[in-house]
């Protein structure tokens, strides 16, 4: 060979040399038994719990959802102010369109006729005076309805309370009606629309599945059992199904959830990715923190009289917020987590190794010969190896 | 060396002890081929698949957003009941604000001067009668419009129906206005502020960029190729780019998706961070299971008429939803997903060895001059090492 | 041995077969320091930044939320239009319930007694005319008022612009009221509900923690020294907190976010998983880049007068609209992220030995003779073993 390539014949050289390493084998029950029951137990690992259970060989994505709700029902009112009245949705829904939710009006405090003058304000520790000099013109508590203009005067025959500019006559929200005005809520029902897409997947579908016809949308409702994909719930099984009671969650109102679970394996067939619904009560129903139980909220109905005076009708909207809450992972098999679990489960398979080698140097009889054939000690103060230490090399 | 200090110093020994594998090197191009070529594949994968094209040294987290849009324009629409009418924001906008979205009305039945009293039920199997023995006083169809009275009374000529309380006269909704009425809508625009938030990264960022001075912004509007960083937009682009015709959508209303992606690579510039806008129709068009296709709701302006009397005017509102919807994952470098990684892929080039090792002891010449090399058999029940096993040792 | 289950012996052989490298045991503290090292380091990496920093033992869920909220105060508005008057809930939250955010208005341009009628466009370039060829009848300037009727018509007494049918008379926003209209909105008080719940690990909890009660509700109010746990919040506070001032933000409106954090270990006890609120304003205060700056939106109240005619109240309304953002990850122990981590790990053990190796063959003064103790060539041209690589083997 000739000199001058003997810098690239080296490289030949190593780069077609494979190295392995040299091993013992060890014929033993008790030892093979302890190394393969590792390996097996490794390997039904990787297979049983990361790939089937904990699906680890998929790529994840998060659902991206859109809402839209259609509510269905007629009820009677029959409030002391107005008499009896029939609601429709667009009297009981409020805001007449939400997006991921909606509010349906299950009670009510009516204050008619409100017009912007003074009047005496409510009762209560700070707002009782005896003269003038209790109230503070110009004071607005937050927690009050107006704002004082220093007069105390005459709430009822025995009680004087501070005046105050606001809208008058003011609310009074303590004789909640019971049972709740519209009790007969429980049997409007809610056609929910609901699209989902897993951007990652490129995978959009709806709730209607496909194989739901138009016919048996117009007359079908929700039941776990008999009706699973039916989008359209009756608010009644809703509650009950959260084992709330409707005519008790009527009365003060609540917050709803119902829960859309699209968890889907996309490697399998696309048919098998449906919505999974649930129910849940979402407010604290009777704990003993609970300040203003239930869920209300004020609202105003403005008019002019005919001497163009503002008035306004202000209502105090009790009733059960619907939220349609969507959620889900897709699952869809991918190189990078697979290789990743396998890799990490491969490397344990070298701590097989470890315990063996601690069970054969420490518990077998003949641990010192296999000792000798496995180590070779040298010393870098000794010139030669030890001679016992050779003596399994020979 | 001193018994008492003998614990120690084998501990010593044993610290400064550095084990290393005995390996077997071959010198062979087919076996050093075949190395060299796994290995070469799985550092090929490390870096170009999971590190380019995965980035799987990154840590990731989901967006944060917050959506405010305002509509601008004015239409002329022109109903039976009301004449011709101009709509502005505020009559078309409905309701006037929400979080993530908005409602164009595109066209609408108007029932004015409802009030509540009793009127006879739209003809249908179920509420069609022929004498007061068909109807229930009291009973209430959730897909009906009111509760009924008990008597059955004249619908028509030839039609009697039965009675209902309800906000009366009813509304027929079945001539919708064909074109929509608020056609001129497809020219409206609308400004998108998007504010994001990754909180991990502690990453703002808004969709007005900050090369957009305030000139550009009011007279640009999105379009893909000249003006892809505007972010005022015609609603008929997004309905045309979403492969969809504005004024059939326009007609029986739907719901569209407005897709902002801020999917980002935080080790590169911020500049680069960009929005990416996508358009997609959200319910189904034309499905064969569609029940009330579309998009509506009701809602009432409520009145006081000189005598007190309530009175409201019900819009059965058709139009089209925008769901403003953000998504987007930013990626950072990161040591834990890195370091998984290579990791990962480090402990499969263990199962190099166990391929070559493989075609070494099956496929070549001299495998059994190899195997004696490689290996050292030891049998429990032998005393000494087996002639033959002891060979490649020597 | 019978040679018919010789098959099934060989595999039993086989099955207990165990394979241990043979190694080299080097006594030098050179080497065995710097093993020891990188060894601590890998195995310090795992306990200390994987495990205790990043938690990568730990298997995380993203949050559901429900936010409701109500706000308590009242404020005295002077308007030039309507007079003093008094605003309460039903007054200045609009619209009245949102899911996620809530809008309070704080300044206002009120147009009142709008009717659908023609009057002359706001002067600007493109509206005003010196005749009537200057105008074309049908025009719409999507940001204009109104439909052009081909007129031009007097606007004062100096400046001549197109007609237009719109709800007359136009809006003129030009003068917005400063200090704001609802300057004590600074005071108002917002009370905050929200429950949150991770699905993975069937955890629900409430930011109204256990430990509040109902009397320190009534009167507390969020402090993030002393009451950091009352979901009671001040709006003047929140604005504060986020750098802004609430009289300036007032003027013109803005967007403010109130993000709670709710990631939590649930590893630990569930008493610690708590809420953690900022406060961020979400829009650009003073770019250079801003179109209407602030935030505000129009609506109308309608009205009927008494000759029947629609009449409505146009309000340009700014305000502050508070965007809860609720997000957090919870983490809890689980198997497969632990094996991953601690898998990805094992295998840089592996790498230990190459650097070792790398020392124990480059730097030591003994090199040659580890080496050939170490390695034994085996070249495929050769017939025997090459006498120096025997050497160590002997």
């Amino acid at each position: 060979m000739a000199r001058g390539n003997g810098c690239c014949s080296s490289f030949c050289k190593c780069f077609f040399e494979y190295e392995t390493p040299r091993v013992l084998v060890i014929q033993n029950k008790c030892v093979g038994t302890i190394n393969r029951l590792i390996q097996a137990s490794i390997v039904s690992y990787v297979i049983g719990y990361v790939c089937v259970i904990q699906q680890g060989y998929q790529d994840t994505d998060s659902v991206i959802s859109s809402v839209t709700t259609k509510v269905k029902g007629t009820a009677l009112a029959n409030t002391s102010d107005l008499g009896v009245q029939v609601m429709d949705v667009a009297d009981y829904i409020i805001p007449p369109q939400m997006e991921n939710s909606f509010f349906v009006l299950t009670n009510m405090i009516v204050t008619p006729n409100q017009t912007q003058t003074t009047c005496p304000e409510l009762p209560n520790p700070s707002t009782i005076c005896t003269s003038d000099s209790d109230c503070t013109a110009g004071f607005s508590n937050p927690r009050g309805n107006g704002i004082q203009t220093g007069k105390c005067v005459n709430y009822s025959d025995t009680i004087k309370t501070c005046e105050v500019v606001a809208w008058c006559p003011l609310e009074i929200d303590t004789n909640l009606p019971k049972p709740a005005l519209l009790a007969e809520a429980e049997n409007f029902t809610v056609l929910i629309k609901n699209s989902i897409r897993y951007p990652k997947f490129n995978f959009n579908k709806r709730n209607i599945l496909p194989h739901i016809n138009s016919s048996y949308l117009k007359r079908c409702t929700f039941d776990r059992v008999t009706d699973p994909h039916c989008p359209i719930f009756r608010l009644k099984d809703i509650v009950t199904e959260a084992g709330e009671d409707f005519q008790t969650m009527a009365v003060n109102g609540g917050v709803m959830g119902i829960l859309i679970d699209w968890s889907c394996d996309l490697d399998l067939s696309e048919k098998r990715c449906i919505p999974k619904y649930s129910f849940r009560r979402l407010d604290n129903k009777n704990p003993t923190n609970n300040v203003a139980p239930g869920y209300n909220f004020r609202f105003a109905k403005y008019y002019k009289d005919c001497d163009d005076i503002d008035t306004r009708t202000l209502i105090k909207a009790y009733g059960i917020c619907f939220d349609v809450i969507v959620f889900g992972k897709a699952g869809k098999f991918d190189m990078v987590p697979t290789l990743v679990n396998i890799g990490a489960a491969l490397s344990f398979l070298s701590l097989v190794n470890a315990v063996c080698d601690w069970v054969v140097l420490t518990f077998l009889s003949k641990r010192d010969y296999y000792s000798k054939l496995k180590f070779i000690h040298v010393d870098e103060n000794e010139d030669t190896l030890s001679e016992g230490t050779m003596y399994g090399t020979q």
